[in-house]
């Protein structure tokens, strides 16, 4: 290989980076990385597969001299300004034709930004979401990509050798124009956020509701993965349960603090879907209790002021278990329904052309809300690509129809037994109000109109109108 | 008054900016009042009080040369272009020390940014927030000043006189820094929104709920804005059920279309929250409402394939009038909780030295959300100027403790009998959620370190730590 130029460069040999990169040459790819850390060079090359073709340098313009043109190379570093930095290097020794990828959790509007800016040079940049974690990466993670679909042509081969497969198909697809990629990924993480909350109430049912261990949980969980509720968050979540802390003899999940981290792609789906608009309520949902889980002192002493209800859970635990088992199946779908719903506006109104068909069918393998429910919207897609909520599919409203009953009564009893359930409320409440033609919205038409003179619009004839509303 | 010079100038005679510039002259301040318009100087001349200095002219720089040195004047055009557009026709034309003002709804950012340009040429620019609508401007609006304070103490006589008056206090005070003023009112927007959503919601539990017709609900919001609930928008509501239509023989509320709009500030709200980050749920669900009201054409095609539960309010209607209003009143805490804490956490990270205590004082008064309740927090803010949360005040917390049960049997009542309140669950979850101590979002970092080594911390010691998890 001493004389031969790489097919594929990657700048940033972080553990996304380099397993992405060693993924890449299992799948029979000469590759090579450069980082500025000799290690990570280092660690690179002695994980790699015997007889794969894998090289890590300490200098960009080698790496870059040694690729095959047209050059295809991803970055994945920081978003923000490292991005800008990379791209501020890679410039002056990049020619026309080369396809250049961050495929790192970069606003869409950034990764926009760049498409435009490297057009002019003739240099194709692309956004891609990759979702997986490091394990996904190295073995086969969900991608994401958008931007130029003759450059997507270029990297496909690539892309569709690392992916995750379901049933031999591989999870990528192109996603739409410019910064779709990155807008599917943002989205992507946004239903995380949502599924996860729901995943964290489902616990505090079982666990504080009906006195459940972690053993219990780790069944139950366990049990859920086989059934309807198959996905990757119940997966793990049952694992979680049985991990033994190292440092004591509790389970992990005991001593582990409760105040959340974030990344910030979830505030920025909530943050996006209010400019569009269009609404996802169990996404802001989640984002604001990850906040409010930082607030920890504040919380700590309200816990000294204000006392719980007496009420506790009065189902029997096997029915409970079902009953929450369905609540947690329900707002899940909502979570789907609201993101999806996203894309399908963002598509229209941001000029992104995402096909949402492609978009569910990636989903199923590789990423982490990769689950058995992805099949189903696959299939409402099937009937109608168009379909701006999937909650209008009759599939899907079989399912909901069937699960919602259950998720009223754990609802009604978490509310007064004080159990905290934000993410299955918001996602009910969403729910009764998208099923109803009049909503009571046109009271708060009237209050506009009346303080503020914003006019209204009526049932009955086109127009817009204003009322000298009378005090009485 | 030929040679006089004026008080005061208003750039923009739209009728918020002609009819404050009214109450000024009622206060005996000369003003004088600048738009292209001619029809509108007209019209202010016109509906000046007689014996009141009020003058229109329809060029600018006349309207400067008038004014008194150092000048003082306000901007009330459309938020964004048009504000940088004033400035940039005004700059040529003031002096050093003139105080200008951006009465309208300005993002706060960019306020912050024309404080900083305008600071260069000497000149004050100060965000202010007016509420009250244009009723309010005419005779008492609630004012909410940031910016310079020296600049303040200029224009303060005019504030103070014009503003709403509560037991003979104005409601005006110097708000904080820079973009302090506008920054208070987009967060009186977003509580706005949030009790607006939650009179609607009472609405649905008591029309659709307990078959309550227009006349009863006047009643009940009549009676109710004669106890702890009263406030300006519970005392229109009431207004509102009475209210003939004169385009057929019904009531005008039930002609109404249910797309509601929205002039984006709560929207604001809500982004900027997350930004901060602090959680504002029922800003965020009542943001997320509207939008959803928007999408008619899909919600009436969800009602052809979702048929309703078939439960039904069980509780005798004068107690579930009581429980109602309860509801309301709790959620209603809620919303302003959720709101100052907002405010309280931007006032540090953002510089802005917003005094909470001024605040709530000022909003007792002239503005959209005025009510008694602004008492209960105006005392518990002398108890406790730093209070990051009302609802850590032991007097609201007595008033929470007293309505949250009749609050959890509506909300249960609600989700079983399929009325969306989607307002009051976010307040219930958030509220059981902030009196614990122990949030189950332990479960989220378990998730989080387990797929994306994004690391944890222990609840019983420092550091942050990474586990290699288990599969089973």
């Amino acid at each position: 290989m001493a004389n031969s130029l790489y097919d594929f460069g990657m700048i940033g040999l972080g553990v996304m980076g380099r397993n992405l990169l060693l993924n890449m040459a299992d799948h029979g790819f000469s590759v090579i990385g450069f980082d500025k850390d000799a290690a990570k060079t280092g660690a690179l090359e002695t994980a790699a597969t015997a007889g794969t073709t894998v090289k890590g340098v300490a200098e960009l313009a080698a790496m870059v001299q040694l690729l095959e043109r047209p050059r295809k190379l991803m970055m994945l570093v920081p978003a923000g300004q490292p991005v800008d930095d990379v791209i501020a290097s890679l410039l002056p020794l990049l020619e026309q034709g080369d396809v250049v990828i961050d495929g790192g959790n970069s606003h869409y509007t950034d990764t926009l930004r760049r498409v435009k800016q490297l057009r002019e040079s003739g240099i194709h940049f692309m956004g891609i979401g990759v979702s997986g974690g490091e394990q996904g990466a190295r073995t086969g993670p969900s991608i994401m990509p958008g931007g130029d679909e003759a450059a997507y042509a270029k990297v496909r081969p690539m892309l569709e050798a690392i992916a995750a497969k379901v049933k031999e198909t591989p999870c990528v697809a192109y996603l739409g124009k410019e910064g779709a990629g990155h807008y599917v990924k943002m989205v992507h993480n946004g239903i995380e956020y949502a599924i996860m909350q729901l995943i964290s109430e489902s616990y505090t049912l079982l666990q504080k509701g009906a006195g459940l261990n972690n053993d219990q949980l780790h069944e139950i969980f366990k049990n859920w993965n086989q059934g309807a509720l198959q996905s990757f968050l119940v997966e793990i979540t049952a694992d979680i349960f049985l991990q033994q802390d190292d440092k004591s003899d509790k389970r992990l999940v005991d001593v582990i603090s409760d105040k959340a981290g974030s990344k910030g792609t979830g505030k920025w789906t909530s943050q996006d879907a209010m400019e569009l608009p269009v609404a996802v309520p169990v996404i802001d949902t989640a984002v604001a209790m990850r906040t409010l889980s930082g607030y920890k002192e504040q919380r700590e002493k309200a816990a000294t002021l204000y006392t719980a209800p007496e009420t506790t859970i009065h189902t029997e635990t096997e029915q409970w278990t079902k009953q929450v088992h369905d609540a947690l199946y329900f707002a899940t779908i909502l979570s789907y329904a609201q993101g999806l719903a996203m894309l399908h506006e963002a598509s229209r109104d941001l000029q992104m052309d995402i096909p949402l068909p492609e978009v569910v069918k990636v989903w199923r393998g590789g990423c982490i809300i990769r689950s058995t429910l992805l099949e189903v919207f696959t299939q409402a897609y099937q009937q109608d690509a168009g379909l701006p909520n999937i909650l209008l599919d009759k599939g899907v409203a079989y399912l909901v129809q069937s699960v919602v009953d259950n998720t009223r009564s754990v609802i009604a009893q978490a509310a007064q037994a004080g159990l905290p359930v934000a993410g299955f409320m918001s996602a009910l409440s969403y729910f009764d109000a998208f099923r109803t033609g009049r909503m009571a919205t046109n009271l708060i038409q009237a209050q506009r109109d009346y303080f503020g003179a914003h006019t209204y619009q009526r049932i009955d004839m086109p127009g817009t109108f204003h009322t000298e509303w009378q005090q009485h």
